[in-house]
């Protein structure tokens, strides 16, 4: 197979269907949506045997990536009720803001459009296909979807059921592509195809974010970290403290948004570490501090320099006393990975300051850093969170998805 | 000299001086612009001493080249000038949007912040530098210019004009640096420095900018073509259509925002053709037709396959003749730069079918292409055009060098 002409062909027609997509009205997409939905609760049968094939063959897999790969019946219900979900959230294509006139006499105002193509590359979740596309397809972009090679036969699978609902709703089935083959080369090729591909949304492990970020020439919408820091100030109501830091921590541990690094302030450690430290031995978490709360819990482990970069996904947290909020803005803006950080503090002006100072994407008040998710910011879905600070940052919902163009209305005017 | 260690240390600088700059007031980045204007002033003889070095040293370039890097008493007012302009302007960052209430009860809104870093790469222009160092300064960025090695000497002076007015204003003078080496291997690694730099911004020739687009994995905002269409439809006012297709392509030939190809709907062409090729040929444009064009003007010569994707930059328009509105917006999503386009219809839905279905960075109806402009469209100023969608499309001003964070309020939030 000539990997190189099979990608360019999948982009090429990508591209056709991009144009045909962001000039579809919303009532045409939502009724594909539906369709697509449909399509997956009626192939629930061939849902499953592809999933199973696929389960066959990755018999030498680890247990979580197994669990990762399976369908089964609330499974395929999540994907088709999360499809329903995106047809209702509001369409962001073709909003035009900010329309005003200019003394020149034309009006100027930016109108929401698609971005064109978006590549996702994921691992071995195949509801990803489904998540994915429909969110693409809301925000008016086709959509060329590689996923792992583990997960090949549900993927395919998928794709077969939103293509037989693009079709049934006047669509072409191109707006959304499985890429068919399973070499690598195929991966760099779609995340240097510039002419066909106008961004790239990588969504797994570490490594293959690296992968993408370090081969791809198209814009990548990416997150790579998620080492995360809550800053008790010594201003702090101890009880928020208390319940923001174990719930950080301690509500999941496998996920980008908890807490991986506790700040105390000086004049708050004899208010709070003594009953952190109880509850999060009670959670079994392993605490790692620094040497002065080392002086404070005798029977923790010290941090070494690499825990202050580390993102644990664990139950094991590093604690670091600071002697106050510019000791801890200065230790987040180091080490963050420029995900969610948070302070607790009844300080006005010391809140003030830590929104406007730390340079990360979501910046919190006496919350909890697991809030940060499209989800609960009220984006409706989210395709991911983005680490950069170039075109979307933090939990990226459909807008993220789009871009603005200017539009100019004038009487036959001329510039003088 | 260790070009590498060299860049990392100016890389390194322009954080540091970054983390400030994003926390710095807007009364003060006003103040220190102003103080970069009067240095400027103040700086007169100096600057025009080290253009004369600059000018001495290129007496082999041509006179356009030689004209471009010239300064004199009116080019540095104008840098002065517009520098103070720039402090005039609203300050961008801080401002939060969409602050509201989540059913979960804490408070989501979006922070307007700077990106952090920004490299510019230039050419002959010696204003560029003092121009492109105040709006990342307003926009509350640290910069790193990288100017051609034939305005050397007065970009260093320039360079010094605005450390003198940061230093008086109490900012560090490293938020404005200029490489101090002409080697390209400085442009390579600024332009692959991710740790240091957020974004490059090249301003120049073609040639540059695909040199920058090549080699870069920090992203790129950039400006690469301006293969702009008027098309003139069969329900078009023809006085409009005359005005707009004379001031698009005769108002300045050598500007990205000038038309390079017309398109003209067969019902239209006897109301405009004759007219408009009398008005040109008076001008002192070069006409090159479509096959049914040059059946219609005799003297005129064929366009090739290639006219139809050349920016001329020159007195020199291609005309085709299309069947209408369809085959005008096909001809443009295949060959336009995406960068302005506009109809010229008094058909309703004719002109709202233009806006939504070409897919350019400006899209205009009744309104010359030439109004595509940072400063006509109420931007202040502008640091280029973008031809990208990620980011920032179209006319780049303040806005475009900043990003989005989200900030999170709450009283004590924990997630459930």
């Amino acid at each position: 197979m000539d990997i190189s002409a099979y990608m360019t062909t999948l982009g090429e027609r990508a591209r056709v269907a991009s144009r045909i997509l962001a000039a579809t009205s919303t009532g045409q997409k939502n009724a594909a949506l539906h369709a697509v939905a449909q399509a997956i609760e009626d192939g629930r049968a061939s849902l499953l045997q592809a999933n199973a094939t696929d389960l066959e063959a990755g018999q030498h897999l680890d247990s979580a990536l197994r669990d990762r790969l399976t369908l089964n019946d609330a499974r395929i219900q999540g994907m088709a009720d999360g499809i329903r979900q995106i047809a209702g959230l509001p369409d962001p294509i073709g909003a035009i803001n900010q329309l005003n006139y200019r003394p020149s006499g034309i009006q100027v105002g930016r109108m929401r459009v698609p971005l064109g193509v978006i590549g996702i590359i994921y691992e071995s979740r195949p509801n990803v296909t489904a998540d994915a596309a429909a969110l693409c397809l809301k925000s008016g972009n086709a959509t060329i979807l590689r996923g792992g090679s583990e997960a090949a036969h549900s993927n395919q699978a998928i794709a077969a059921c939103i293509q037989a609902g693009l079709e049934e709703a006047g669509l072409p089935r191109t707006a959304v592509q499985v890429v068919k083959t399973t070499d690598r080369e195929a991966v760099g090729h779609l995340v240097r195809d510039k002419e066909h591909v106008d961004v790239i949304v990588p969504r797994g492990g570490k490594g293959l974010i690296e992968f993408v970020s370090r081969e791809a020439t198209v814009p990548v919408i990416k997150h790579l970290d998620g080492i995360c820091h809550v800053y008790i100030d010594d201003r702090a109501d101890w009880d928020k403290a208390l319940g923001i830091a174990i719930n950080a921590k301690t509500h999941r541990y496998g996920v980008c948004n908890a807490m991986e690094t506790l700040l105390i302030a000086r004049d708050a450690v004899s208010h709070v570490l003594p009953e952190l430290a109880r509850r999060y031995r009670e959670a079994g978490v392993e605490l790692r501090g620094c040497a002065e709360t080392c002086g404070h819990l005798a029977d923790i482990g010290a941090a070494s320099a690499a825990d202050w970069d580390t993102e644990y996904l664990a139950p094991i947290l590093s604690i670091r006393i600071v002697d106050g909020l510019e000791q801890a803005i200065e230790h987040i803006n180091t080490h963050s990975s420029q995900h969610t950080d948070a302070i607790v503090t009844e300080d006005f002006s010391r809140a003030r300051r830590f929104l406007s100072a730390v340079d990360s994407s979501s910046v919190m008040v006496n919350a909890s850093t697991r809030f940060a998710d499209g989800f609960e910011y009220g984006l409706g879905a989210e395709i991911g969170i983005s680490t950069d600070k170039i075109h979307a940052r933090g939990p990226v919902g459909l807008e993220g998805l789009t871009s603005e163009k200017y539009v100019v209305l004038g009487d036959g005017h001329i510039r003088e």
